[in-house]
């Protein structure tokens, strides 16, 4: 059977179940155990958040979630790095890039005013907004996901077709579930537009310019990001004026700088290109080395 | 003065004005009898919706409204075809290229069930999701944009700034409006996932598939968009894999389809590829001529 994303027929926002074995029973969550539900092709279709992750942070809406691997067994403590290449943490990042669904499931624990007081609650579906890399509470790299509730109208089925459109037979497997939502957002603002006229669009990386009809197409991207758990700022100092394919790779840590603005491409290590500048655009490397920090983190910082 | 986007200070969403002067004095619409107000360089900051262009529709959220040029001054009616490049048209557009908010005032006319029985009321900020052109009923070609209202969370001040982060002072002129928004919507589907499955996340028109830590990056385009005014379906035969890129500029008609699959620069209407294809992806031609159409309108079609 397909793995299924999006909502579950008879399971409302809201529902309860008094075990894991409930959630699953219900199509919910299917995993007995782990908490992520989801591998790296298809991607994960929902997640358990139940405490016990120090590194966890729950607003409700947002949760910022941390992905598995590297436990001890017996304690449950952080014993090695976390693989971004680990099952679940795959499908998270999958379900990043896709922009699949993922179905919260919040579990009784103390560490959140959010979970429920017994039991187990869904509490809806969420997208997978980023996701990087630190050195965690107990030493170690983990992965940390950044997940956003999705509202109702970026939830929806595909509109009807229209009277006059032709539709072919289908060639394919039929759709498990036919969930449309907005995955890339690309947020805008008079600082980026300062950056943006310094460069003329051209992509600060390869120098591209995209151009359609009249004019020109950039995107202005975060160094340190906006929001949780980030809280860069929006300032023209943490801002680069790139085109999309490199924004995709910035953001996901494909590409980063180093102080002195080299560009780095993280798969090979080789030095790419050199950031492309302007006088009047300043770029605080603190906050390159913040971006820097969250896709190099390597051997555990308290090791001998 | 800078132009200004976005809400005017005093001046909420519903505010009525007896006239164009009072609007105009308000700060809402500063044209009197221009109906776009912007240029290519800065952007459009707002439109009047006030009937007489039988192409407009308004769906009250969504509306797809005609831009100017072409038509008689005397009988108002459509004597030429659009330009793209006319300063209210490339100012529309530049408000979708960079995601700019466009006040939207709306005058009494009839043939609008959303517009108001007299003078004129300030309705809100919406987004320039698309533009194409069309042949329109008067048999000219005239450039339609579809904007839609964004709702309070879309439109936001910027975080504040975090504590431990230093910012720099400021380097250029100060913003007059600072207006987080949403931009670029990338919808996704099952049917984009299969489409991505078959082409393995390769662009079909550049053959990039960006690779991100353990995986690939790209996003289904709709070739008959979805939505209003458009209509298109969601189904694999209506879309295509590519880059960020090459969808930037597949949506704003950069680069546009032969009925034989070929890729056309519209810009200098050479062919630039041949589009990857997959066995058991078929492309359904009729929605390609769609697509086409919107970017070669040209000679008004009941000329002799």
């Amino acid at each position: 059977m397909p793995r299924s994303f999006g909502h579950i027929a008879g399971q409302p926002v809201g529902s309860t179940y008094g075990s894991r074995k409930e959630v699953r029973d219900a199509g919910v969550h299917l995993p007995l155990i782990a908490g992520i539900s989801g591998t790296a092709a298809e991607g994960t279709d929902s997640i358990v958040v139940s405490g016990g992750y120090p590194d966890d942070e729950d607003y409700g809406d947002v949760i910022v979630y941390t992905g598995h691997g590297g436990r001890d067994a017996n304690t449950g403590k952080q014993i090695r790095d976390q693989e971004i290449s680990a099952p679940g943490n795959a499908g998270l990042l999958r379900s990043h890039l896709d922009g699949l669904p993922v179905r919260v499931v919040r579990g009784a624990h103390k560490d959140s005013p959010h979970a429920p007081n017994v039991g187990y609650r869904y509490d809806g579906l969420y997208q997978v907004d980023s996701y990087a890399a630190k050195v965690g509470i107990e030493g170690y790299r983990i992965w940390r996901f950044t997940l956003t509730k999705l509202k109702d109208e970026q939830i929806s089925t595909p509109p009807a077709v229209a009277p006059q459109a032709v539709v072919h037979p289908r060639v394919a497997n039929p759709a498990p579930v036919l969930t449309t939502t907005v995955q890339r957002l690309v947020r805008n603002s008079s600082v980026v537009q300062h950056v943006k006229a310094w460069h003329e669009h051209q992509c600060q990386v390869c120098g591209l310019a995209i151009q359609v009809a009249t004019g020109f197409y950039s995107e202005g991207a975060h160094i340190r990001g906006l929001g949780q758990p980030h809280h860069g700022p929006d300032v023209e100092e943490n801002v680069l004026c790139l085109c999309p394919n490199d924004h995709v790779r910035f953001d996901n840590g494909a590409i980063y700088l180093t102080d002195d603005l080299k560009v780095i491409d993280a798969l090979t290590g080789v030095t790419i290109a050199a950031l492309r500048v302007h006088p009047l655009h300043q770029i605080n490397v603190t906050y390159v080395a913040y971006h820097r920090a969250q896709w190099t983190v390597g051997t555990p910082r308290n090791e001998p």
